[in-house]
């Protein structure tokens, strides 16, 4: 089969010939790729960035937000059948540690992660694992939300998370109002009656953010944590969702928080650097956040048949990897690529 | 001024000239009634149902959901300022109990009941506590809200614990689309993306119910359980909201709950009578709700302003207090019945 | 291999020669059996009380709460080793479901039982999969455990959901110090602060309450009710865990209940059978409680190494099966009985 | 009456003849100082270091952890009776802002802080509010509990939440087993069945944190980290609270935690510096831990007078106030120090 491959960094990817994945163990799936996404990450791979970390052995196939069609699958498997359309949980988890068996598996202790440290889905064909499909609501198709699989989860975790503590009318700020936080928007919106005051430099995102549910936008302009504070009669944000995380953003974010307000860190890049005096005289909570769980992505992908999550993608045959890419890089791509074999 | 007080059981009400009330305490409010809601326990009442479980003596102003314009404050009173709008939560707390200090002020071992246990709001003026006051926001007027002070907060209480425990997608049932289920309907729609199954008799009911959220509606004509069981897959709902309560819609209910689920009991009349070996071999819970607290009724007053709850009522003046009330048992109210002086 | 069996109901146990279990499926693992506990539901199942439900096909090996030694595993198992000590979580799982993925394991989808609805631990060898295996601390022998592992697995799990609502002195009444009673007493001291108050019929039974950590006991001769309430100041109970659930304790335990308290269903045997109008002007909750989780078990496998649950028994041959099934029906049984082959 | 009061800074306080508090509100409590607890912060107030925050007008009386005997009641006094033995909570909180109403009175919008920006209780009586009285156990005196006024009930407050989320056998490492320290310990043993690694310099604050319930103490010599790490299985601790705050144990502390885990935040003084990458790979959170609500204290009590929380105390005349300051000053103080009127 065709799959696009990193044969070495600091180089670009190349299209292959390589054999198609078997089914070896009782809990392998093989999937027909309907869609992978095309993410930042990619690039900071082909970077080298990943290389140490992932211990990868060149050359091996990249991307890591995979939908399709199950294509095969191993004797245990019993909750997929060939011919299912699937989502792909980015891990693939062991079950057996404590983590998987409190349904915590994002920090399972025995993961692989496919398009970073195993072979990934710009390919015609992925293996995996039962334990990484999610199977698609008829009105869905593997195209529309591939893209989702891991920024869209990420976002849809936080978001979760911090709908789980906000009461209605309660002030939720978000940073970022790009890929991630506009999906965050929209699960927010669908879980809870918060306010949702968005913050961008880039006022077209903040339009976007106006439509997908924002219901105040404030620009990063300066004067923007002023605004915000005015926005909540100087008391600050119950939660701020950071999806930035650098040029400054988490200490402007921690100065729109009320009293006892929760700060979720998704973005990164800089460093939080606060007093710890600030942090016990308004009590306030510091919350990190990981890309989501299976059941999460199973949530994550009610909400898309819901029609209450939607994403804007672009796509690309697979032999175009490089000018989805070169368009990513360009910032030339409308909400998410994707590589459609 | 006037007020429409009970001078006997089994008796018509009476309007009567009294005497204005007055501050005496440092928490003392009086509120100019801008709305009283007209509800079914002001019937019961009348009929003497009330009598001995209140204790009250004879003549009193009934009118347990009140909503108006602050017109008097005590020393103390710093939450509230005379003109403005507001609703009262239909209990006086004292503040100082252990349930009031963990705010599950519902429970507040010294608390009063205007309109039930002292005079209520079928009147010109009520002393109130400032604990009981809400400020409503600059969109609503006390008529367009005063009748969710008891029904609508109830209802609103038990959709924000049931929302709580709810998932997208997950199946929350809702048994009856009366006074209090179509404003539960809002109020779970507004704060979950959980999928709402509306059962009732009437199919009028369910059709209001489709318009205000719900997102699949079921005629309680014999099959009702098995259509719940349909259309969850064999599996029961993760939530059942019943607010009936009565002729067989426990039993009925329990069948549509999956395992591990939770029965939300808030209508009544009959006795939930379940054997136990069914209670611990599926593991669900019964979940009894009261009237919501302060700050819920906060919530639901934020709800209302965002528009998301809304409530169609019949208006009528104080001194047309009997022709509410027969209308009332006549069922030609739609919505619910409200007096404004 | 030896294994008592049931070759029909209405009669007595069987030792029979059977072959032994073996690996055939990835996560499959063998068992050498250490102690299998001899519980009343084994009396149960010959007495044909399961057959129906079970579906099982005779002759079959009973046995529901074992532990012992790993002597063979399948090509997927990681979490333990052959030679490792074990207690067998008394459900088979599938991992796949949601349930499973939620971490809520016991309410699984595709879950086997052994020693009710498959081969038990009555036998020299168990086949089981890798999923219900938890390694024990070097302290804790098999034949010290086995007999918590579905009884006082059930206590520990009820306990920790009451344990997570209860603050410093607020009042858990715990019904019946028998079997699980004793255990529930142990885990509840162990994980809060909340004073025990114990209610048994026997003396006896309330000496060892106290023993293991029981603040007040009360014997049930028809003023319990009453000084249950003298107890808690006339309020009630936050908490009652009903280890009885037959002979009007749910009635008596329901009186006992403080507002808004929580009512732990465990024993079973007759109807809860309560007025809504009480449930929703208390807003009193019941909470089914089944089995414990993996996790729980786990849990409860520390506070045994931690010397805070301990459990007495008596221990008997695998041969010696009748006398054990005989002294348990004869009351002669302190503690919990187990074979040992 | 003889006050100890501060008559400028950077001077000694000074002992002065004074009114004595009268009632004037009607939820006024003027108490008889029994004891009150001498403390770091008194010196940091001498030292000029709250005079802008607190803007209080000189002279005024220090002393923010007292317990005493209620001596005059205001009007609407519900809660406690002249003779009734107390502990005050160190804030008065005003019951009808949002927070008060949600029973997280300790972020009043209105609060104030006896001692600190309002008269404190070195002195022979005490003016403060209704809903700051706890009332003790008969088995509890007012000296033996004053000192818990305040740090002891910030360590219980961080225990609590701690606590909360802690399974059996899961470990929390305590940083500092000093005022707060030991106190938090204790509060730990008697919530949670969590193993507590206690990390201390000195030798013999380990010795007194094995006495009062560390399962495990490592004196921090460089090596701490490390060996928290070895006993932990490499995985680090589900919790860390941290009582120090300073001199490098922020980001020691952030390296004994186990991914997901959770920083409490109490001893402060140095900044939180971590990157952000590292708290959402490892998905860990921080959390801040202001002094504890009034129903904390409740507990705080509770655990007192069952013995489970104990405080070695050294007595002091009001008169001996400047010896008391010296002693703490000078480290001679064992436990804590309390003025005695």
């Amino acid at each position: 089969m065709k799959a696009a491959q990193v044969t070495g960094y600091h180089r670009k990817l190349e299209l292959r010939d390589v054999d198609e994945p078997k089914i070896t163990g009782p809990f392998d799936v093989v999937v027909k790729i309907g869609a992978a996404g095309v993410c930042r990450t990619d690039i900071h791979i082909l970077e080298g960035q990943w290389a140490e970390k992932s211990g990868v052995t060149l050359p091996y196939t990249i991307g890591h937000e995979n939908a399709g069609w199950v294509h095969a699958v191993g004797d245990a498997v019993t909750n997929v059948a060939v011919g299912d359309k699937v989502i792909l949980h980015p891990l693939m988890t062991c079950g057996l540690c404590r983590a998987c068996r409190l349904g915590d598996d994002v920090h399972c202790e025995n993961s692989r992660f496919p398009g970073i440290d195993t072979h990934g889905g710009y390919a015609e064909y992925l293996l995996t694992s039962a334990r990484s499909c999610v199977k698609l609501d008829d009105s869905l198709e593997p195209a529309d939300v591939a893209a989702l699989a891991d920024a869209g989860l990420t976002a849809q975790h936080a978001a979760a998370k911090a709908a789980g503590f906000l009461r209605p009318g309660e002030v939720c700020v978000i940073i970022g109002a790009g890929g991630l936080g506009h999906i965050g928007i929209q699960c927010m919106k669908a879980m809870s009656a918060a306010t949702l005051v968005v913050v961008d430099r880039n006022p077209a995102a903040l339009e976007l953010a106006r439509q997908v549910g924002a219901d105040v936008t404030v620009v990063a302009d300066g004067s923007h944590v002023d605004e915000v504070l005015e926005v909540t009669g100087g008391h600050g944000a119950e939660a701020v969702i950071d999806f930035v995380g650098e040029g400054g953003s988490t200490a402007e974010g921690v100065r729109m928080l009320r009293r006892a307000g929760n700060y979720y860190v998704v973005g990164y890049g800089e460093n939080i650097n606060v007093p710890t005096i600030d942090v016990i005289s308004t009590e306030i909570n510091f919350i990190g956040n990981l890309v989501g769980s299976y059941t999460d992505l199973q949530d994550l992908m009610v909400l898309a048949a819901q029609g209450k999550v939607k994403l804007h993608t672009a796509r690309y045959g697979l032999a175009e990897f490089q000018l989805a890419i070169d368009d990513l890089n360009a910032g030339k791509v409308r909400g998410r690529a994707i590589l459609v074999p």
